[in-house]
């Protein structure tokens, strides 16, 4: 399950093109299918919809995520 | 929809002229037609509104936004 | 009226010698006449007054202000 | 017990494939498997639990975790 | 008045052996005689005084003030 | 007593192997044995304890410490 | 008194074994003999004291202190 990732990027490719969850610093999350993603973290979602306390809030679709806000990411969560 | 994303800038290429919001770390939102953008982030709007609770607050016009404000950049929301 | 843009500096250049609104992290906003800039957003504005909720708090006259305290820029709020 | 190590990441070299605690800088705890990590500290964990206060608050299985918002990492305390 | 000034630094060498009113990020203030900066705005000041809300709180006399914690500086305030 | 102390790292060569406190920026501290550290100020402790208002609250044993959440380091407080 | 001060790190080299004041960005307050410093503003001070509203709290000793904790660094205050 946890195998060939060497380096912690490996993960984030290894998700390319499945939904991830995106744990941000303001308490909030996003859920959204991971397309593309930089060095810096920053990461650009589709179909992304916004959660507070696990309840989706807002459906936003496109968006494009600035690293820094990000606490940790997660493929298997949803 | 999502075609044509390798990198996460490419997003932002494939939004000039056309509407973005823009959530920002202080909770307020912009929205406006994105004019330009470097590897920053930092971003240029033309007829930009600010948003607080989804209504819109104030009319800003052109404004030079710094990167390092934003959460994320939503070309599909508006 | 947002030709000539292709880079967000582009705005900035254009704005030399007009009055600019500068919108900073702290909620407060100065309205000045921009003299110069650099790479980092450092600014300097010439008859700088200090603005809370719309009204003008302070007259500071010349200013520097450093970049990073800046939300976003806008020329033509004024 | 404490032997070999003569830089920082000595230690989280050492970690592979064990338990880890993460303390992070938002007050919470993840305890996990340590995968992978990079001269920034970001980390890959499998099996993630996250702690509130000691409990287990929830299972997030495989997670990439940014290096900027931990306070300290320590293998002995699972 | 505010002519020669092309790039942001030119305002501090313009006013070095001048007061200056510097805003902190935490709310106060400090006045005193500019004597040395650097490119971090790293800042030497002679016979400084704190001020909060516009009174004089502390005499500090000689201090280097990192650049970090800046607002903005003026010249012409005091 | 202070002797030999050239450069600020310095200090933390002359403290490897004893036990130092750890003064962190969420007005935590952390009290071990310095077996390393790195120019960031990353660091690993041995037989590391978290006190709260000088009480310890737990023990933590080995761990790697993020520089950038540190405010003071002293050797000679334990 | 303020003479000899080209660059900002020139007052803390004629600085080197005085006492100085050490302004943090926690509101708090170190007194002690300065050491050494370095280009990130690190210090070490020997026989630093906490201060809290002018008052000492805490003998600390030798310190090793991150220079991004700090507001400012004051030679004339004791």
């Amino acid at each position: 399950m946890a195998n060939n990732i060497e380096r912690p990027l490996d993960l984030l490719n290894q998700s390319k093109g499945k939904e991830i969850l995106v744990q941000l610093k303001n308490d909030k999350q996003l859920v959204g299918t991971l397309l593309a993603f930089d060095i810096h973290i920053n990461i650009v979602l589709a179909n992304t919809r916004e959660l507070e306390n696990g309840e989706i809030k807002k459906h936003i679709g496109l968006a494009f995520l600035r690293g820094d806000t990000i606490i940790y990411i997660s493929p298997s969560q949803v």
